[in-house]
């Protein structure tokens, strides 16, 4: 059966994806940057966190696929496409205000053909363009569920149409994503200078922790750290240093402790333990030679 | 542009599928068949009356269509698609039960393969799922409004499958659907057959309203007629000759006058108006040379 | 959590839409019908095959659900919402013509105002047509699975309309269907009313495989068979009368043959097998005690 | 009709809408950002130029709204749904890295519960959520188009759901819209920041055209920009001086010419002139009190 071979065609780039996935997390373990809740700034992470998350979302697509793919296999095949749909968060990375991570671009490659300077993440968009496509059609393949009586060629027109199609485009989809993965350019500099560029706000939550954790009330904690915060944001002030200003947080807190608060190595202090639990077994014998491999 | 080049052969086969229907309508215009709502018998109309209302409902779609196209040649095509997701209801005329119209099936055709007496209505199948096809690429277009800034390119790869896709299925399914409604076969006695199937009942609204404008309250009316013809429904009886035997309703109101309900002509009184508002100043040349026509 | 709650009253109502199949199935396992694809007459069933099917169909999605739910516990709920977007085919069945089951109806109950004697299916109109806005829930569900970085709620809005939504319209479709398929008017005689409405047409395949077995060319016999049948058709003559006639076919095969080719019960003789490997291990203690209740 | 109520409302919301983008558009006329496609920065516009190209879309919204709500009066509600499933682009530019312009936040607003410094764009998530919820029961509209025979009320069940859930959520997204357009936080210096933090390089377009018509060929033109270009992205150079340094260059074209190609006011001068096109008739009136407020 045709679908069969296309299902296996489709577990294999899932596959690809996954160990490119698992290569580069375990590459970027240590790289600071800042992560993002609704495109701001929330707190630190590191861009290994981030392909690992991935990763483990590959694996759940994994798993999934396969029960769907079983399923396509007793003929049922409506609504296991578009479980694919995702779209890649990659493009945003590229932006030329953030610009942390750049599609491969050649140096003989042209760019816009108005403006020389441009470097586009075109393959990105072009993914999450085609994502929509592949969403209509599982549209396509849940009006198919409906049946008149034993049977109805209705269906044949469609799935001729949609079932090719999109088996197609998200093997084309999953063998661009993972070839974009593999051949990206990173900048660990930019994330630093972006996750600084609000001079310790995203330190806030820690900090607010910290405060009721010595006795402030979490209301006067989340009114005096909002303050100050609000205050850095609008002025371009230092966050840290008008919190350690201020009086009525000093006398009660002690300055060692507010310091702490700011400390990037005491965030990311979980990173082996997650990666150890995203990774399992397999975590130590590959750590070694990629640290090996790191510090050559 | 070769959209407009797709709009100016997809408006030349809407108005060739208008001409057809009207054209056909005017042939059966006279023809009696049963209404159906929610798939059971309602009232008598004429086949041509139902012809007559395609026939409005795709001038009204072409209207429709030079809106959307003249909208896309200033380069807005999002949501223009999908608007002709019909889906032909003709095929339920051709089930066994009910057979009164049957797509052309040449002598030399074969059927199906493994059963040689069945004549499927394969068309006009792959009709309505080819229209699944073109309504979930009308949600990709949707998806397609979002922009990121001044341009983006996912929506182009988006664009590149779903224009060419639905342009030419849509030019495929018109010219298909035109072929069918020019070539099918009629058959006006089955029409007749199914009408009188039900005895009688089919004349129950009329009776309902003679009742009522002779005086019985409408609660009376509803319910002297309703028992009848659940009665008759059950146990397969004549529906007028029982109402006729109930002296409740006789003693109120004139024989005659109970018969006027059951007549057909009577029920179809108003079709020549009709199709006098539906085809309006073509009315008259166009009549006179069908019917010669039908005199031959 | 909310979700877990609602996907157990969902998985609940499964269950008891499960044992109404399974009951029905068994109730009506010995009753003919005819079988139809594409609305044509093909081959006759049981009306409990046809129950079984579903069954075996509503296992299947018990399992999906089951998937489904454990995915959406851990957080997941893109794409497991429009599963269920079936379509009961029920409401062909009550078709005027065909007429075979139809949806309870009190004799008390009031029908349509202007129509007195309509007996529509007005529960099987509402759920197909709830099954569209489930179905489009699930597109909402699957551009939920795009994400700005780690997080943004876009997502939250859509989720507190479309999860709500959802689940309540299955709740309510599910307990709906089973007390439709709890409740229904079944019409033995009416069905096998239809199934020999063709006079004998149905059994072209049987015949075809039987003349194909004594030796005759598949062509010949696709070319005899067919042309008796469509004769049979249009001019309403007994298609097998037609056969037996045809010295071409009795020179070759014995007229018993033809005969048995013609034989209901020979048809429906695999009938126990398919509902022993349908219900398996259930079948034999569960079918004594319907039995009996049916000798009563 | 509750339809037609509902469509004068929507329709006031877009009038408001208008209103609003006029009003802003030109108190931003001269306001000069960046222009972004691809999420790439592209080529200066001025702020005012966008709020008046989604003025433009908002006329073309309305002219398309009065099409479909004269539809909609005439019974034929299908597919009108969903032209509104619009994405309001404005929370890109509320991205922390970006920060052009915010959502209003009151100085007694609570943020994030854990994150004291967060302000996110949480009007605009939500109106993008919404719009898949819109633009979902758009589908289930065109589902909607398809009709057994005379009438069936799947259909119903549908309206029910969708008319009031997407005319009710439109207007608030229409409303919320205009709110966050009409208590915008804009922050030009932002704007100017994020222009120049290319050192020049959005210029590239200009300088293209300028070496053209001053004889150098496309081919060499376009090689030598792009190299200048990718080496001051690279290095984080000043692309003007590049240029200005390349004999190859500066020996075919005057300095000076090269200099006006940097020229932000030459790069806007046609600003007026578009705005003149886009406001017509209205132009002179309401300029002159809109200049004087800004000078007050």
């Amino acid at each position: 059966m045709l679908i069969q071979q296309a299902s296996a065609i489709i577990a294999a780039d899932l596959e690809k994806l996954s160990n490119v996935l698992e290569r580069r997390a375990w590459e970027f373990k240590d790289t600071p940057m800042i992560g993002r809740t609704h495109g701001i700034h929330a707190e630190p992470i590191t861009f290994g966190f981030k392909l690992a998350n991935w990763y483990s979302e590959t694996q759940r697509n994994i798993a999934r696929f396969r029960i769907a793919a079983e399923d396509m296999r007793v003929g049922k095949f409506s609504g296991a496409v578009g479980i694919f749909a995702h779209l890649s968060p990659l493009r945003h990375l590229q932006r030329t205000e953030v610009r942390e991570v750049e599609e491969f671009f050649s140096e003989k490659q042209k760019g816009s053909s108005a403006m020389p300077h441009k470097r586009n993440p075109i393959t990105l968009e072009q993914i999450s363009g085609l994502a929509r496509v592949v969403r209509s059609n599982a549209q396509a393949a849940f009006e198919n569920v409906a049946l008149w009586h034993e049977r109805d060629i209705s269906h044949s027109s469609v799935e001729r149409v949609i079932i090719p199609d999109s088996t197609t485009l998200v093997d084309y989809m999953l063998q661009k994503t993972t070839n974009v993965l593999d051949t990206m350019f990173v900048y660990p500099e930019q994330m630093k200078f972006n996750l600084e560029s609000t001079r310790g706000l995203v330190f806030s939550g820690q900090l607010l922790l910290d405060l009721v954790e010595h006795g402030v009330s979490r209301e006067d904690a989340y009114r005096a750290v909002q303050n100050h915060a609000m205050r850095a944001w609008k002025e371009g002030l230092n966050f840290r240093e008008l919190v350690l200003k201020d009086k009525a947080i000093t006398s009660r807190v002690p300055r060692q402790q507010i310091e702490r608060a700011f400390d990037l190595k005491r965030q990311l202090r979980n990173i082996d333990k997650i990666f150890a639990r995203v990774f399992d077994g397999k975590t130590k014998q590959k750590r070694k030679p990629l640290e090996r491999a790191r510090k050559k």
